[in-house]
């Protein structure tokens, strides 16, 4: 068993270098969601084939239906085996005009203890990947070899639904083989704790559009007349909830279930309040389910929310029009066994209710997944957070998360293998929004992180 | 008194110059909404005054608080002197993509009695008030002289609340002396009967934006706790009608008036149906308030229309985001008696009201008019309906209109002018929509109708 210290002494002294290699990686403008982008994708895939070649993987780029997969192994007969999975691809970055710098333009901005890496992608996911990318390297530049057998998947898609990946991993099973498989795209639990990840809400996601005439008319003339499908639509979104926050779909609630009295009562220790969660992006009180504590309204309970609208006019000044149509992005955050396909069903009945007559009403299901949750008892989970213990000297803490990661619902089906979620992202991350930021304590605290999980993994 | 064939005949026979000159005209990209084309709405207005200038009109460019006005002077003692009112700036342009050809292009389009000039502005209002132009300069061509001291006014800013006009005029008053006012920018009852417009509903034009979080969210992390303004929005914009399709802000319909028995009667009469005026749209039945007529909805009775929204990530694919803020441009057409200003402050009240308390809402308030009438009895009328009525071979009529054109009630209140509104426009011309056309039938006969009232006017 190789000795730590040289392996985080390494972290420390390369520490401009990880941090040249990422900015190198932020530059590239992988958007995965806008067609524009895509050879921009495939260059984010390169130009990690590159990277992990140098280190000693052996590394290819492979299609899937949409943007490719990166692919990279290095054996060690009789190790633990661990799967590692990422993504390179980023969100959209409007709106621009809210970003202080060019979003592909990273920038280290800050002092001390605070200091920032500002760059699309930074937090989500590509300086989270570094550190895993990172931390092999300080074993392989001590040691030669990694303590454990590494397979690496970095995808393209994540910010689409992860479109074309399940179809991959299915035709490629024989080479994911694994004893745990290791994502790094989630929050710590505050700026000084520790997190692992132990479940996961679903997703589901819509866009729902509505026509009534077949052009924009002059408000003027036909005002008072004609079908406006801003209104029709307006109508839809605003009956998704009652006055107590819930959502109306029929049976929308089916499969979700109340957490045991001792989790419940573990949440309430919690210092969890509004003012911490909500207070540092400008808001004091919970929206969503009356009655419910916050930790609740993230964790165990479905949420929906509308992620986008346009229709009409939306430029300077005024026009005087009746748009011909108009849409809205609407997506669910699943729990416990909601069931996405049949809230495919639901939804597009309960939109299709609402329509006149004289409306036609366009529903596109985008791919959805189920929530997820780990067993309690994972041996590698307790290795895992006695490492991360040791790096930050907190007691690393096992909990739920709000958002969504399909693959790893996918893993565990396909592949039959548990996820460690292990993530250095802060909730101020501005993650899908302007100026994200991802702090350099945690690239360089996580890239330890890492190192020691990989040794006490190896070591069990 | 000069004869009238000669004039006609030199009409029809410099139609082709005519069409070039129009064309000139909308090639210039006059959009007064959008501050980028500040530019060519002084193009505009340049193009217009060399044109009056080389007609022997003295002109003159004149500023105002937004895009200026044209302003162009023929004296005749002793002659009855007419006020000519038009405008020179055109909506915007979007959607772009449903254009089939650029929108400041113009071309002439089809065949025979159905002759199209598709451009922006070709019938709002650039084609419009080239018929009266034009049949000033046929006028001039053969007699030297016009039959009326002639007075025009072309502004810049109608499409913008015609903002800086009320008090141009006002500063006028004394170079805008006549005894009535013409207005170039209505419709004809169809394609075959012209049609002198009585009424105008009004206008009042406001913009909301909720803003909740100070930035956007992910919604995985926040969903479900974090307040949404787009649900927030639609709720208000859902609430602003019930389902009776009534508009339910307290006091709207306060100060709108039954029409008198006998207009209703003879409103039964007209052939105004749902087939004729909604299918050529492709809409079948009315919206808006339940157990109207047709032509009440659009004539006697106010409506709200959403001419807009926007938030969130509206872009192709799928975004977890939580907008920050979004907004929406919402609009009133208004009847009889109803104050402008009393709904701005109702409708305010109303989105305030059903905002929560950790959302902020901004509410700006357009400029507003009120709804206008004209005198049945005013001399003028009977005598513009007989020369129409000789140009179409078919009874004019005279009739109320959905739209507004808010000059018209400042004539009245600061010249004590009451204003014909003639129009050639067809309910299909696609304004303030792609596609936008004149027809060449308009034109042609809209400037040979102004060569007779012109002449009838003075005669009387």
């Amino acid at each position: 068993m190789a000795a730590l210290d040289p392996i985080l002494n390494d972290i420390d002294t390369d520490l401009d270098n990880a941090l040249e290699r990422l900015f190198e990686f932020l530059r590239i403008e992988s958007i995965s969601t806008d067609s524009a982008y895509k050879g921009e994708c495939r260059k984010a895939a390169h130009w990690l084939e590159g990277n992990l070649t140098a280190l000693g993987f052996e590394t290819s780029v492979e299609e899937t239906s949409l943007h490719p997969v990166v692919y990279a192994h290095k054996p060690k007969p009789g190790a633990p085996h661990v799967l590692f999975y990422g993504h390179y691809d980023v969100q959209p970055v409007d709106p621009l005009n809210l970003w202080t710098h060019p979003p592909f333009e990273p920038r280290l901005i800050g002092e001390g203890d605070r200091r920032q890496i500002v760059a699309r992608g930074a937090s989500d996911d590509k300086g989270q990947v570094m550190t895993f990318v990172e931390a092999c390297r300080a074993h392989l530049a001590m040691n030669g070899e990694l303590p454990c057998a590494v397979t690496i998947v970095i995808e393209g898609a994540e910010e689409s639904g992860s479109q074309g990946l399940p179809e991959w991993v299915e035709k490629n099973r024989d080479r994911l083989e694994a004893d745990v498989a290791l994502v790094c795209d989630t929050s710590m639990w505050d700026r000084n704790t520790p997190q692992i990840t132990t479940s996961l809400r679903g997703l589901a996601y819509f866009e729902v559009t509505v026509t009534c005439a077949d052009r924009d008319l002059h408000s003027g003339f036909f005002g008072g007349a004609a079908a406006n499908p801003i209104h029709v639509l307006s109508k839809i979104l605003a009956a998704l909830h009652d006055d107590q926050g819930r959502v109306t779909i029929p049976d929308f609630y089916e499969g979700v279930r109340e957490p045991p009295a001792e989790v419940l009562e573990q949440w309430k220790g919690l210092d969890f309040t509004a003012e911490k969660f909500l207070g540092p992006i400008g808001l004091k009180e919970p929206a969503g389910e009356r009655g419910r504590m916050l930790i609740e309204l993230i964790q165990s309970r479905p949420a929906c929310d509308v992620n986008g609208i346009i229709g009409g006019y939306t430029a300077e000044g005024t026009k005087t029009v009746i748009a011909g149509q108009a849409s809205a992005k609407v997506s669910f955050r699943l729990v416990d066994d909601q069931d996405p396909e049949q809230l495919a069903k639901n939804f597009e009945a309960f939109v299709r209710e609402r329509a006149p007559a004289d409306c036609k009403v366009d529903v596109v299901c985008y791919k959805g997944s189920r929530a997820i949750a780990l067993p309690y008892d994972m041996p590698q989970l307790s290795v895992a957070q006695a490492a991360l213990t040791e790096e930050w000297g907190r007691d690393a803490i096992a909990v739920g998360a709000g958002g969504s990661i399909p693959i790893v619902g996918d893993f565990k089906r396909l592949l039959g293998l548990d996820t460690l979620l292990i993530g250095f992202g802060l909730d101020d991350d501005r993650i899908h929004s302007p100026n994200e930021k991802y702090e350099l304590k945690s690239f360089h605290k996580g890239t330890r992180s890492w190192a020691r999980i990989l040794s006490a993994l190896a070591a069990r």
